[in-house]
């Protein structure tokens, strides 16, 4: 399999119309991607893309496609869809993942005890989608910590990016693709951590309920770190 | 079982001659608190107090005992050991540990791969802990993420410390004790969460190699924060 080393051109968002999606569809579109807005129903993204044209300005590059769709002509294909759809969207997707990055943002969140890590026997939700897409797929988890509602306003995001992959290169093309986000992003090294940080947004959530806040995040410290963040 | 909810007089640190268990004493007196320095080897424990009470003054209450002992004495148990020492020490000491706060600091690297996450099957460090010494004993998870150097050497320490544990009242004690230190504490949750702090360790080895440092960490944002951190 080769991998992806060049400058990505398409991200497919499978299940592009929830908040996440429709989030990092919008910065990605402001850095000059272009975006396919996947989802189950072909008229639910078509509509998803024309409001995300409408927030982006009319240069940006936006379609609303067919999940299958999305996967099949993008780069980059980004998994956002609850964690309950999460395997029976891989399982109908993965013929169409050959050779590409797949970037899992799911959390395997277990209502009602969202606060309590709670991990799939994979071992993490990246793990699984590894398990049901194969080798041939680069899977790489990140955003898991982000609040998307910041996305779509403009705001700082004040959360650093972990991204753990199966490989070096595609943790290299995701991290590139924080940064277009306006995010700080670090290698967070192998599949295997993806449990950390998938497991850390219900720590997060716990914070969140005893503050009285919305969006905690982590920060890296103790490292050198561009002034501007 | 009585829940200890009062002020605690006596800290116990098992492995408390090694350089975590050295740096978190050495806080503690400064603190005020009794300390008991527990080894396998009654005179290096002495050895390692006179020097503690050298570094922290001489109204240092700090006594060298052995670990049996710093357990039965004390109404916290720390327990700082290599990964290697850890079921072995915990099964020689669970007879006196019934009614107590046991706090891991334990993180299981698996060398040379110390940079990929790798769990006991119990599915932390400190659930095995929990699988050895029992229901009968408070099991809180902390400290795994900080330079125990910077502990030594009066140093801020730019690194939050999650908290998870088996009771609510369980984990207060323990943020009272790191407030104590000289560090941010925040309540992660229940023991299960455990994973994802120790995990976070191996993902911080990873960020100090990439970045050539000693000492990453990772701060809470996004919630308020007593300006003087």
């Amino acid at each position: 399999m080769s991998e992806q080393v060049g400058r990505i051109h398409t991200i497919g968002i499978i299940g592009g119309t929830g908040k996440e999606g429709q989030g990092l569809a919008y910065r990605w579109l402001k850095a000059g991607y272009r975006v396919l807005i996947g989802s189950r129903q072909l008229e639910k993204a078509q509509a998803a893309a024309v409001e995300l044209r409408s927030l982006a300005g009319e240069g940006a590059e936006v379609s609303g496609v067919t999940n299958p769709d999305a996967a099949t002509q993008a780069e980059v294909v980004v998994l956002t869809v609850p964690y309950a759809a999460h395997r029976p969207t891989l399982e109908g997707l993965k013929d169409c993942l050959g050779g590409k990055i797949l970037v899992d943002v799911t959390v395997p969140l277990v209502p009602p005890k969202v606060t309590r890590v709670q991990m799939p026997p994979a071992g993490s939700a990246a793990q699984e989608a590894l398990e049901i897409v194969g080798e041939g797929v680069q899977v790489v988890s990140a955003f898991q910590n982000i609040s998307y509602e910041k996305l779509l306003n403009d705001e700082d995001i004040e959360c650093d990016v972990l991204v753990c992959g199966t490989s070096k290169t595609a943790r290299s093309v995701v991290l590139e693709l924080v940064r277009a986000a306006g995010m700080v992003g670090f290698d967070a090294g192998p599949i295997e951590n993806s449990v950390v940080v998938e497991g850390l947004t219900s720590i997060l959530i716990g914070i969140n309920k005893q503050f009285g806040v919305q969006s905690s995040g982590v920060m890296i410290t103790g490292i050198p770190r561009d002034p501007t963040f």
